[in-house]
């Protein structure tokens, strides 16, 4: 079967963490915003609101505010998309509808609605040759940054997307490897035994450290535990797996739960259950 | 600025419910599994297990647990995406390290994370001349998916997608209306008063009004308030706004919260602030 060019641009997608100083054009910014609108949302309620921003200064604050990732600050055009729950309540309250909606399903609704429409964006702006990289960590400042960008209640930043021309070169960083498609995809039915699970893994982890992708991005063993004067788990040892477990086990997390908790409650969003 | 091939698939979409019997190929099933492997993924972690499904016994029992919906059984591909908050944590357990990490944080990164590679399948699809809708009533219905697909504790369905060929005339379905850019799109800051707004959301409910969009698509009244017996707004007050506001009223509500608590809950996703 022909590729279309969609999926060429679909399979040929690299995350880009350093770009040139370069602006994007208004045509530029005028179509990745027509690409966002026209993503699929959930009964078309089109739950987000996003910003658009160039301003040097907000890039710079915004690049600390998601854990100091510099390329927010170097990119010429940062977006911000929010979840917006607030659009949809205010409709039913000024009508005199009571608003019965769960606020839980309809975050998960209008996350899945903020990713299409930053998948639209980076697609599209991978096609015309600029390069583009997602900022998961706008969650971990999302009550800064409400505040920062001037957010009403109920609508929380999530997702971020870097745009630009890349200053990599695409032979230097390799794609990022990806998990083996037995242990993700299934027909009809989940059919992967623990076993089998387990040996697709390790032989994931061996070509993964093979191939050396993970030699210079090993997370600190005393990240986990900090009285910890040696890392147990030398190159060899440290693949996929590895890695993914050292993310979950980091001792960050204790703050960061607290905090997306706190943020979403300060920022108006009803999750507790009653 | 000229469009890319990419960008125009972005642009065209809309979502057909009504297909063909005829079926897929083995090759499509292929770049389209391939389409959503190669989409960002949250700090590599992949959390996500897909299910392809062709069998009509299934879809049929699929169509019923989404909340009836018959094009579920019609398409010849339902693919059933769900969050994963398994397959990291037994990585971590495995190795003795402590799992830190939030639920609610690893379920809206991994929302995310379906909700890209479902975008990516839906426009490699549409740039192949194939059809599809996304179906989020999977959410409705995902614990018993669950049982029905096999899929192991922690594993919770979220998002569908109808793949197939056309059979709907896209001169009689137009695309979908979306709120004026103004609403949703902010440079630099947000920078919308609620007035402003009002005016805008008003201007958009006549456009709405005015081309018929919701002629047959009215929710009705007593789906609200079941003693009513008129129902208040006819069709020249019928617009996005009292849509949405309907959508949210709706006693449907009531079931649908508790049962996504307790369906979670069931699939063990650990929500609960402690």
């Amino acid at each position: 079967m022909e590729l279309t060019e969609t999926i060429e641009t679909i399979l040929a997608h690299r995350s880009v963490r350093t770009y040139r100083s370069e602006s994007l054009s208004e045509a530029h910014l005028q179509l990745l915003t027509e690409a966002m609108r026209r993503g699929p949302s959930s009964s078309a309620l089109q739950n987000y609101t996003v910003i658009l921003i160039t301003e040097q200064d907000l890039k710079e604050q915004l690049a600390r505010l998601c854990g100091n990732q510099a390329y927010i600050a170097q990119c010429p055009l940062f977006i911000v998309t929010c979840v917006d729950l607030r659009r949809v309540e205010k409709a039913a309250l000024a009508r005199d509808y009571p608003y019965r909606a769960s606020d839980l399903r309809i975050l998960l609704s209008a996350t899945e609605d903020v990713a299409i429409a930053v998948q639209n964006a980076s697609l599209a702006a991978q096609s015309l040759g600029l390069a583009t990289v997602m900022i998961g960590g706008v969650m971990n400042g999302s009550r800064e940054i409400a505040a920062l960008l001037g957010l009403p209640p109920r609508v929380a930043p999530l997702l971020g997307l870097c745009v630009g021309y890349s200053d990599e070169d695409p032979k230097v960083i390799p794609p990022r490897p990806r998990l083996p498609k037995e242990v993700v995809f299934h027909r009809e039915r989940y059919q992967l035994s623990e076993r089998e699970e387990e040996r697709l893994l390790d032989r994931h982890d061996q070509e993964v450290i093979s191939s050396g992708f993970y030699h210079a991005r090993h997370i600190p063993f005393d990240e986990l535990f900090p009285a910890a004067s040696v890392d147990p788990v030398g190159p060899d040892g440290y693949g996929w797996t590895e890695h993914v477990a050292r993310k979950q086990a980091r001792l960050w997390w204790e703050g960061a739960t607290e905090k997306l908790w706190e943020d979403f409650e300060a920022m108006g969003l009803r999750l507790r259950r009653e």
